[in-house]
This record gives structure tokens, C-alpha cells and sequence, in this order.
């Protein structure tokens, strides 16, 4: 019987230690004061237009997902000009970006779409609110 | 031994089930189609920035914290020319975005701040990736 106690006990704890766990690991140790964002302002040809989107969709998607040091990569296009693309780009530091211009899916994207491209700027950004960047797109999570 | 079996086991079942329990209250009903999202472009008299920025920060905390329909209020400013405000602005839907405007918070930032306006575009956007966007800003999660 004392065995039997000592079972739920063990078990109790994992109970309210196994969530702590799993929720920890969505924690990341990306420093505000750090992290590179910008905002590019890029005009499209209207004759590629949906070409374009297409490959900018597939890189963007890459490379959230298989870069760890790119935070967003958020395009949008103007609803009364869609050939206006803007992308908010955040990259967990100069380093990542750097990476990030080295990988294929950049590559591809890059040299694919570059006879599409009327005009590009890329303006560096600063977040005003640091602190509470990290909590801004929380209802995005799925 | 019997009693002890199905205890054992039915705390099994509490552990397995407990971290889908708390990750499930994540999970919001946005739908990405209804969302509006807008690039606001703001000018401000370079004698008032401070004062702009301290404003428009309270004002944004409080917009993301206390309004369930207010996705996303990101505001940055460019880095070679600090009077050039951008604000990322993503709501849940058409009323949200109108529900905001009569808030306290927002009516204070309006009123405050008007005089230091030099120009103010509010520009539509449409997001390129609605499937991938719910993930794209997850890194950025406490």
C-alpha cells in the first residue's frame, strides 16, 4: 500500500509538470534588441503579377518554417493597387538575415522574379514597443 | 489490485490529456477571410516625437490587451527617417475595427495627437498567405 501511494504521488507530478514542459518549449530565447525588421516596398510588373505571388508565397512559407532565425515573413499586397507588395520581414538578428539571403529558396526567389520587379525598396524598421512585441500576435497562434 | 490498475490507469489518460487541454485554449475562431488588415502611414512634426510615441504605445498595449477582435496593432518607425511612422494594424473583422474606433483608449490617442499629425495615409492590405499567416508570427510567442 505504501507503494501504491508513492505511484499516484509520482504520477500527480507529472501530471502538473508534463504542460509546464510542453508549453516551455514554445519558449525562445530571440533578444528584442537584437532582431533586424523591415518593411519592403516592392512593384511588380502587372504581367507577372500572380507568377510572382506564386514564388514569394513558396519562399516566404520556406523560410518560417525551415529557418530558425527568421521570425515573419509577412506579405501583403495594397487592395486598391495589388501590384504594391509590402513584406514585414523580422529576423532574429543581422546573422539570420544573412543566412537567409544564402539559402536556395531565397536564391530561387531572387533570381526568378527579378525581370518581374519595377521597383524595391528596403526600409529598416525599429519596433516601438519592444517589450510587448512578442505578445502582439499571440491571437495568431493557432 | 484490481482498484489499483484502474487508477493507475485512469491517471494515464489525465496525463496524456491534461497538455492537449491547455494547449487547445490557444486555439481562437479568427477567420482569416472576414480579417482586415491596414498599413497605416503617418508623418509626425518632429518637435512632438516623443510625445507621438509615448501615446501611440499606451494606446496600442491597450488595444492588443483589452479588445478581443484587435489582432495585431504593430507600430515601427523607419530607422533613417524617425518621423515616418508605420503601423501593421490586423483586425478580427470589419466590426472590430469599428468597435475599436469608439474605445476610450483609441478616442484619447486620437484627440492627444491630432496637432502632431504632419500627414496620415491608411492604406488596405490584403495578406498574400492566409493559410501559413496564423503561423507566421508564432516564434514571437511567450
Amino acid at each position: 500500500m505504501k507503494l501504491f501511494k508513492t505511484e499516484i504521488l509520482s504520477l500527480f507530478i507529472i501530471v502538473f509538470s508534463y504542460p509546464t514542459f510542453v508549453l516551455g518549449q514554445n519558449k525562445n530565447p530571440i533578444n528584442a534588441e537584437q532582431m533586424m525588421i523591415r518593411l519592403s516596398e516592392i512593384a511588380i510588373d502587372s504581367l507577372y503579377l500572380d507568377d510572382y505571388i506564386s514564388i514569394l508565397k513558396i519562399e516566404s512559407e520556406a523560410s518560417v518554417r525551415l529557418e530558425p532565425g527568421v521570425i515573419s515573413i509577412y506579405p501583403m499586397f495594397q487592395k486598391e493597387n495589388p501590384t504594391e507588395i509590402r513584406i514585414l520581414e523580422i529576423y532574429a538578428n543581422k546573422e539570420a538575415y544573412l543566412s537567409h539571403l544564402q539559402t536556395e529558396h531565397f536564391q530561387h526567389y531572387k533570381t526568378t522574379t527579378l525581370h518581374m520587379v519595377k521597383s524595391l525598396k528596403l526600409i529598416d524598421m525599429e519596433a516601438i514597443d519592444e517589450e510587448s512585441m512578442s505578445n502582439i500576435f499571440n491571437k495568431l497562434k493557432k
